[in-house]
This record gives structure tokens, C-alpha cells and sequence, in this order.
């Protein structure tokens, strides 16, 4: 029914994630009234994102020069490592610039029942970088869920003994939520965690 | 802060209506998921579709192919044309399949406010088709909205005379709505198109 070249382009659209047909269509469409060099600015992006981008070889973050901007970066605290889960929450963290030291970036969490175990998130890379760099402490960034419980766990009592400080990020309350529409798991963390007024 | 190949990617999506910086930033992060030969696909389509798809010499409509695959389909009824804003309806009517004759799209409804005249839309091209083709009935498939009247208005003034009866689609209550959530302007109109039940 669609013109084959406008057909192509909307199930190009459609190999992205949360892209539904009529998404699709639209966004197929909104090319059409794109400027050439617009054009030519998205596909030459889409080519060079894929060879230029890997992984920093000292923290996994993506990159697209040798080292990634926070490990090239000699202004950085030295002392602290956040380990995060997902190169996107690297950036995430940047963005807010409400952290300084430095970051180590695993390759998911550990999942048994997903057949993820920890020999498949790169947890080797990190006890060797724990073994080198000699941080006072490491913070878990995980999103709070059974696979961040299990990854953290598993770490902290490989890295017990290693007199380094673990900590994971606070869990609680959301700034601005309704009360009444958190889940369980949450109002109980907040409960455990909560803080003394001084 | 991210790399800037990401960085560029995220700009192409954001180049999109109804993008926004999140969502752009979601998008560039899929295509990093994609395998090497979605990516060359994702690009080819971008080449292409602007050079291929151009307007139906007779109708308007979007096409690749010299003629659209409705003026070149020899079983469509010839006698009723539905006239249209937008190539897009073209394509939501064929995949509705619940229309049999021809289309003409026009560019755009007329809008005094915006600067748009009869001069700006296409008309010429409708008149000459009119005179040509010997259409029985011509309906008009706008918009229900101010823009959508005047148009209406516009050509019915110029058709008369020709011994074409003109039509509009019915305005209404849309099948499952809430009628308290419905405006006064759609529920007036629903109210003057009134049908008899016999």
C-alpha cells in the first residue's frame, strides 16, 4: 500500500525498540520533510556510530576515543569507583555532574535465572582494577532489584578483607511521589534506611 | 559529555517532530543493539526515500512508481473522487480499504490567517481533473475545522454548475467516545447531521 522506498524506511524505524507502526509511519513521513543535509547528517551518524563506539579498556564506559573522558581525566578522585551496570547510567551520572571519582562499568547484573552468572558481567575486570588502583571505596549503582542485590552481595564478599568501603546508593522515597502509589519494597527500604535527623 | 559520534546520532533523532532530548538519546542507544546489516538497511532507506518518492502526476499522491497505485489501477471506480489534505489519508483510506474510487490530494487545506490561498493548495489541478474526468460526485475528506469548511465551501462555489453532487464526510460522535468528553462544536455537528433511523 506504501510506496516500497517509504515501506523501507518505516520498517527501519521499526527495528527500534518501543517503535510501533503508526510511530513508525510518522516518523517515516517527518523524513520526507527533513532538509537534505539533515538527511545526510543522520546517515552518516548512523554510520559511524557502530565503528567508532566501544568500550573504554580501563571502565567499559562507550567511547569513541582511545580512553573514555572520566578514565583520560587526571582531575578525577581516585579514591572512589561507582560500579554501575549500564554505560548509558555512566552518562546519566555525568550529566548531573553530581559525582567525581571514578567509574567501572559491568556488563548487566547477575541473573541465575536468566543463565546469567558473574563470570558473564566482567566482575574479573573489576577485581583486577580493585587490585591495582587501590580505591578506598566503591559505591554499587545498581537499580534496586534482586539482580542488583545478588550482584552487590556477591562482590562485597569477594572484596571483603581488601579494606575497601562498599556502599550501595540510598533507596527510598522518590522526591515529589505520591506516598500512595509506591510499591511495598520501596516503603520498606525507605523504613530500613532511614536517616537520623541531627 | 557523550561521545560525539552517540552525541551526532542523538542530534538525527532529535531532527524528528516529537523527539525529544530523552527519547532521542533512547533511540541512538537501540541503534548501538542493531545488527551491522538493520544498520545498512536503516541507511539505504534514508537515501532513497527522498530521491524515489515523489508526487503522483495525476492525483498527488506519494509514490515511487511513475503513477501511484491507485491512478494506475484500471478497477477503481471512476465516477466518485475523494479529495483530500494530505497524502498520509491516502494511504489510511487504502489501508482501511473502504473506499473504491480515486483520490486527488491537495496541498493543504486554505487558511486566510496562515496565509494560505486557493492559489496555494492545488486547485487548478483539481478543476482541470474535474473537467476532464467526468467524476459524478467529488467528496471532501478534511478535517473537520475551520480550514476544512472554507475549502469545502471554496470548490463547491466553483463545482456548481458542473453537475457534480459534492459531499462531505460525515462529522459525529466517534464510535466508542464519551460524550461528556466530546466538544460543543462535534456534538452541534453531530446533532445537525442527524440521520433518520427507518
Amino acid at each position: 500500500m506504501y510506496p516500497n522506498s517509504l515501506k523501507n524506511l518505516i520498517d527501519s524505524f521499526r527495528f527500534l525498540p518501543g517503535i510501533g507502526q503508526k510511530t513508525a509511519e510518522r516518523l517515516a513521513f517527518s523524513i520526507l520533510d527533513l532538509e537534505e543535509e539533515q538527511i545526510e547528517y543522520f546517515k552518516e551518524s548512523l554510520s559511524v556510530v557502530k565503528d567508532n563506539i566501544h568500550s573504554c579498556p580501563i571502565c567499559n564506559t562507550l567511547t569513541d576515543d582511545e580512553l573514555c573522558s572520566v578514565c583520560s581525566d587526571l582531575n578525577r578522585d581516585n579514591n572512589t569507583l561507582c560500579v554501575i551496570e549500564d554505560s548509558k547510567n555512566v552518562f546519566l551520572f555525568e550529566k548531573l555532574g553530581i559525582f567525581k571519582g571514578k567509574y567501572h562499568v559491568l556488563n548487566g547484573l547477575i541473573s541465575p535465572l536468566d543463565g546469567i552468572n558473574p563470570e558473564d558481567i566482567g566482575i574479573d575486570k573489576l577485581l583486577d582494577r580493585l587490585e591495582k588502583e587501590k580505591f578506598n571505596e566503591i559505591i554499587f549503582a545498581f537499580k534496586p532489584s534482586i539482580e542488583g542485590e545478588t550482584t552487590s552481595l556477591y562482590i562485597k564478599k569477594i572484596v571483603d578483607g581488601m579494606n575497601i568501603k562498599v556502599s550501595r546508593l540510598a533507596s527510598g522515597i522518590p522526591i515529589g511521589a505520591d506516598m500512595e502509589f509506591l510499591d511495598g519494597l520501596t516503603l520498606e527500604r525507605a523504613l530500613n534506611d532511614r536517616k537520623t535527623i541531627e
